[in-house]
């Protein structure tokens, strides 16, 4: 024991002596745009495959190469140290939100910039900046001996699309992925000094509405009040998705839902984030959301449908009097547990079928879906990261269900049959898929000392 | 009498022997992006008013020049035969609506095209195609001998802007345009082979809303089921500014609304655009609008209020998850008679006050607006303008309340104390301020010799 403990404060130390040098690398590797949402980034994201393989193979690290799919790479190394001991898969992706809108970036989001305590860069936070706490732990342990047990990473380029590759990718690679568990640092903290562990995270179902009206454009003068205009219809279409208490009125969209026992609203409020935390985290003046819950509970334990893009006619400076010819709207939905994105599609499906107009025609595009993740039973590896937590903040950590989806726990169970311990050290005003994305350094830090302790 | 006769036909027959370079000019006029809503246009602006100024020259106009305003200037020029005979002051635009969406054009939008009878090109139709027929029409009467009487024309550059300048201008040149009626060609017909005369135009009032939320972009899973979405939030107000039979929610929107007589339903009616002329003509499984009004009716002689642009979050390829910090509406109202565009934008500004919730905030930015005009007494000119059309088309013309806006005519009776003669040779199925706006060239030649008959 006290032997681990000599490695661990050799490593810590060796961190702070070569803070500098991982630092320059981190900024190397924000600086790659690897967007997967759009092909014109396609030669970034080979990049940043390229970086991390050439990283691993650097710090010694086995069976180190970059594996083809159908869109982006997916990076595998594994550091075996003793067959014996348990084996952690460390999961994470390498691919970013696009930056857009631009212009709303105070410096550039492939530039990064140092103001204060934090780094603002496009994936500082989500989750370039994690798979780098990560990196940067396994070189510190490496340095300093031994890792406690036998590491395996894999990192995806496709995040961001919703994973379209990973499940044939596990599948077809049981045997090399073969783990007791999985450590999934691309959830984040509720607060600097209040180190999270995520229990449950929502799913997701995203879609694409599109209303079609007349063939082109028309003058709102000449056909003003003759046909209906695909935008009118379609916010009408939105408008009626919730009703006055902010509950979805899609046909049966919370027939599966698993309600939040006693227990879980006790552990959840003990998070304390209260309606202040978040008006002053968002800047809205008043918060909205269904009836009869928490702000926590609403961001955590119960669906949600948002529209994420509106598009319809003429968007530029000025005035142009159309008629649009149609109208578009991605909308998605938050998941909780049992929700199944199929269902929800069907629902979706089932509420455009009572409530589009003849007036107009219409197209829905499921575009991904994955159903939400509970944590249930014991996850091996999870008390020893609890005491790591613990050890490197001096608090109980919080147990917590999270809003964000992460579908990946989800293939990892149904796939690999293991467990993920879903943490990571990004903060919520982090700003992930917003402009000036950011990520706070000393968090960053005591993340990484946690991985080193753990990692022992 | 015959003397007229005589020369007219000497007018038709040069028209006729001269088409071809006529027609090259109108070419080389449509060339020109004379987009009066983007600043990056304003050369061309000024090529566009170039190109009048020489062409009038050369028919040896009068007092021929391109007078600045704050914006875009007006062109001028007069051909005074006999100061005891009556004067026709003939209005026409020389900007055009801006081309986008680009990629739904066949032909690019300055790059004229012929299709069968169709010439396609931005302004075509709307309405260097009219100001054009003007000009052939004059240059074949000049040659002929003489106009039977005075022409005065203007031309604007900023009539797809809500001609901000026009006003002003006819105010400080009063005794320069003294006429006894305006020749208006900036309507059009309901069909070919239809001679349509507009005694009646809808006014407009142009907005722009705002629904501002979060002070970013944020994640939708974190904060999902917190925040008030503004998309959401703009659609659930948009929806409610109609209701179940189509009308107008607006607080004292129909308050000023002048009722249509009998007798005007009944010359409405006699123009017979029945359903399926606008199913045909914008290609709409069914059409829309208020209840207990004709399509016709409700075109022309009802007030409207349509979405003409929507804007939030993210509409590029592909899917982002967020809740979007803003959302945008371009939204528009058609007005008629008695109806006041600051009433209509003070019950806007009402409705939003009552409708808006405390979880976001709204800017509301009233654009442009002007009342519809209607032609009531006797008007000058109009008896021998009918008649050039009848013997052109060998019909009785039709009598009108059309759609569009054409604010110029009411600024020409408050300004200058004269009626319009509004009418053109334009079609409904012109596309119009859409992609592939195209002219209907053998019309559009019948539409000259009408302006022959009636000049001469």
């Amino acid at each position: 024991m006290s032997e681990n403990h000599q490695k661990i404060s050799k490593a810590i130390q060796y961190y702070k002596e070569n803070y500098q040098n991982l630092h320059e690398e981190f900024l190397e590797l924000l600086r790659i745009p690897s967007v997967s949402t759009s092909e014109g980034h396609k030669v970034d994201i080979e990049r940043a495959a390229d970086f991390l393989v050439n990283k691993l193979s650097g710090l010694g690290f086995d069976k180190v190469s970059k594996h083809p799919t159908p869109k982006h790479p997916i990076v595998y190394g594994d550091y075996i140290v003793d067959s014996e001991k348990p084996t952690v898969l460390i999961y994470g992706h390498y691919d970013v939100q696009p930056p857009d809108p631009l212009n709303e970036w105070q410096t550039p989001p492939f530039e990064p910039a140092k103001r204060g305590e934090y780094l603002f860069a496009r994936g500082a936070s989500d989750m370039k900046g994690q798979i780098w706490a990560t990196i940067s732990a396994l070189e510190a342990i490496i340095k300093a001996g031994q890792p406690g047990l036998n590491i395996k990473l894999l990192f995806e380029g496709e995040e961001e699309i919703g994973s379209p590759s990973l499940d044939a990718f596990l599948e077809s690679h049981k045997a090399l992925l073969k783990s007791d568990f999985v450590l999934n640092p691309d959830a984040g903290m509720i607060a600097p000094h209040k180190p999270t562990i995520v229990y449950g995270l929502r799913g997701l179902a995203y879609f694409e509405l599109r209303i079609l009206g007349p063939k082109a454009d028309l003058h709102s003068g000449i056909f003003g009040g003759v046909v209906a205009n695909p935008a009118n219809v379609l916010c009408k279409l939105i408008a009626g998705m919730h009703d006055k208490e902010g509950k979805v009125t899609l046909p049966g969209f919370y027939a599966q839902v698993r309600d939040l026992d006693e227990e879980e609203r006790e552990e959840l409020s003990r998070i304390g984030l209260n309606d202040d935390f978040y008006k002053e985290m968002t800047g809205v003046p008043a918060l909205s959301g269904e009836m009869g819950y928490t702000p926590i509970e609403r961001a955590g334990a119960r669906p949600t449908l948002d529209v994420n893009g509106l598009y319809a006619g003429y968007i530029e400076k000025g005035a142009k009097t159309i008629i649009p010819a149609y109208a578009t709207a991605k909308i998605s939905s938050r998941l909780v547990p049992n929700q199944d994105p199929i269902a929800v599609k069907e629902s979706m499906k089932a509420y455009l079928e009572t409530n589009v107009p003849d007036t107009v025609t219409w197209e829905l595009e499921y575009m991904s879906g994955a159903p939400a993740y509970i944590n249930g039973e014991e996850t091996p590896g999870l008390d020893l990261f609890v005491d790591a937590l613990k050890e490197t903040w001096h608090v109980e950590p919080l147990m917590k269900l999270e809003g964000g989806s992460i579908p990946v726990a989800t293939s990892m169970k149904k796939r690999l049959g293991i467990n993920s311990i879903i943490t990571g050290f990004g903060l919520p005003g982090d700003q992930i898929h917003s402009p000036n994305e950011r990520l706070h350094l000393p968090t960053h830090r005591k993340g990484v000392e946690v991985l080193i302790r753990f990692f022992a």
